[in-house]
């Protein structure tokens, strides 16, 4: 198996300052080849770690992917460094990253001063793809067998997550024209309401019975649920791909609608998909989470053609001036109850006219209302079918309170949805 | 200077499964008592590659934070490395832990088993931080000159990022009183509305005045604006304060109300200040931003005791309809318009009956309207005072495009409160 390191470059990790999320975004991409990361790296500008670090990665993987350190000002030292460290005499400039550059800073009014135009001068030992999200292009360095023992290959990417990310694409076509990958086969399946234990338990004979070449992974993730991924590596494309399918073809009897789609996905789009497929339309009313829902729905490029709108009720007056939730049911269910969470859903589909609707409310946190514990929620969704409603409670401070209760309220919908306009195809 | 080095352990950071946010938590933490973090280094559970890794970073740093690996099942495999790299002989139970843990399950309801309770056996050759969010608790090794060539410590933390950051304080004091720190002072103020290079153009004379021991850092962040953090290293602390004060009030003139906040703060926390110390009520309307200036605003806990609530008009139906927006004003100055802007702040204003409100129409992208450039976004603030719009255009992409308009939505609404209300004290 290949082996890569992901190495980062700037003192702007070190301090803190930012979250590294560019790693994790190069690794899945990796592993997706199925090559293994054995270490990622963070080390500040500075030549000597720079150089001492990837010459020392480079002599225990094929691969090295180092991100950032490529700015125009004076403290960005990258280029250098890899200069020297692959023995270049002189730099020479990439015309087609010149030409991205003037066109780039163009477009945002500016002048393309003297360091801006540097940035296209690479050292004459790399291989260039250009960047078209901004100004330092990616830099592909070959070392032959004799520098470090085998061939490797060191890929130098801008630091800027939405450029490095950009970037990928390229570099992964690269990588498969340039090393001999046995291939590997994925296939990902998105399954909500069951936590990775109890997800494991439930398909445990199904896991026990898969054939010994297929490899499952439980990837979980806080707002989109657990993703399976069946893997082979190695083989034919076509054969693995139908295997694979066999496989989850015996799974999906076993969860039924836990699964909510047959690739990668999330929550949001997966409603997406089904309210645009039967033409039909969306609104939320939330209380405990605040503006979440609206905003993870409205995260999706093209919501507007489903989405009507929301309200946010945060006070009780709003509950009932607006969504109009009858004092009454308040006092007699309280605030953060199922009487409640449906009079929300039924109240905001009223008022903007929407063939469906969501609604929450609960307690994320701190604070408590003295008869719910502090991570209930109750969520409602109202549609031409009726309304249903459903409770949960979850044990998290409340920034996450808020990204579950946001994810169970999706769901709810998803499979009310799924029972009354379609499939989860 | 002391040297760090943080080491995260897992395979899942390796598969990109999940960013580390832990490393850049835990540096900045260390980056405010002085100390210097040159590395940072992410292995998978192997215990080849966990006692090499942590050799080699206790070789060459006087403390080693490492934070993951100590769950409860087999592929958790850290403190059998750390048993082994500290030359320890047995576990023992730590009893405090072992109530913690028992605590700790029975209030989610779950049953105590071996595997749990072993979590409280650690090495003997470490000292224990008990670990009140979770099971694992931290260790605490102290390795003698004799083994590194220095005295080291090494720092266990579980790799829950709440448990882990719930544990900073307890080491950070740890840290403080085993090491001899020349102390450091600092001093943050909040600026937004100008981009990083603008600013260091704006206040470059009183940069270049700084007394030479005094140290600027620019920390920029898409949310929150820039920080500017102003330090001194080693000295009397109280006039080091003093001292730093006074260079604040000589920008303070320069700045203006750029200035929101005199230490490290948010702009939905400055806001949330300055409604709740004039006892005002506030709430928004939302088109382009989809719920997440709702989201921000009720991100702080005690938001409820202002934010009444708010209205996400997606469709211009519900603009119309729920808001108030006449139709006349959207077929004659488009959508994304001042007048919407402000007739969407002042409807939902009406609406809830709140004391301010803010509203933004605009185009997050990726589609546009054909009229204005991808990226304008109208941002309208309603008082008792009148009404004021802004607008702004950014060249991010979609998500980033909503975090800057509900950013600079904020600090229009900031600065309007400023003029009404109060000062930002």
């Amino acid at each position: 198996m290949i082996q890569a390191s992901i190495c980062t470059i700037g003192d702007e990790i070190l301090i803190g300052q930012i979250v590294d999320t560019n790693s994790s975004g190069i690794a899945s991409k990796l592993e997706e080849l199925g090559i293994r990361v054995t270490r990622m790296l963070s080390i500040g500008d500075s030549r000597e770690d720079i150089i001492g670090s990837l010459r020392e990665e480079l002599s225990t993987h094929e691969i090295v992917i180092a991100t950032g350190g490529l700015g125009p000002t004076k403290d960005d030292i990258t280029k250098a460094a890899l200069a020297e460290l692959s023995g270049s005499k002189r730099y020479v400039r990439n015309e087609t990253q010149a030409e991205i550059i003037t066109e780039f800073l163009h477009g945002r009014g500016l002048d393309v001063l003297d360091i801006n135009r540097a940035q296209a001068d690479v050292p004459e030992t790399c291989e260039v793809i250009p960047n078209r999200l901004g100004t330092a292009p990616v830099m592909v360095f070959r070392f032959p067998e004799r520098m470090f023992g085998h061939p490797a290959t060191l890929y130098s990417l801008p630091g800027v997550p939405h450029e490095a990310m950009g970037a990928l694409g390229d570099i992964m076509d690269d990588i498969v024209r340039h090393n001999p990958l046995s291939g590997i086969t994925h296939r990902s399946l998105m399954v909500f309401g069951l936590a990775e234990s109890a997800l494991s338990k439930r398909i445990d004979s199904w896991e026990d019975a898969l054939p010994p070449d297929m490899h499952l992974a439980y990837l979980p993730n806080m707002l989109t649920g657990v993703r399976l991924r069946l893997s082979i590596y190695g083989g034919d494309r076509a054969s693995n791909l139908e295997r694979i399918e066999a496989e989850i073809g015996k799974l999906r009897p076993i969860l039924g609608d836990l699964i909510y789609s047959l690739e990668d996905d999330t929550l949001e789009h997966a409603v997406g998909c089904l309210l645009k497929a039967a033409g039909k339309t969306l609104s939320a009313a939330e209380s405990c989470t605040g503006g979440y829902i609206a905003h993870m729905i409205t995260s999706v490029p093209g919501a507007s053609s489903y989405f009507l709108g929301s309200v946010t009720s945060y006070a009780v007056s709003v509950k009932e001036s607006v969504l109009g939730v009858p004092e009454e049911t308040i006092r007699t269910y309280g605030v953060v109850s199922a009487e409640v969470a449906a009079a929300m859903a039924e109240g905001v589909r009223r008022l903007t006219g929407s063939d469906y609707a969501v609604a929450t409310t609960g307690l994320a946190g701190p604070d408590g209302d003295g008869v719910n514990p502090v991570g209930t929620v109750w969520i409602g969704v109202a549609g031409p079918d009726g309304t249903v409603t459903e409770s949960k409670v979850y044990h998290n401070d409340r920034k996450r309170n808020i990204e579950r209760f946001t994810a169970s309220a999706l769901d709810l919908l998803r499979r009310t949805l799924l029972r009354s306009v379609g499939s989860e195809g």
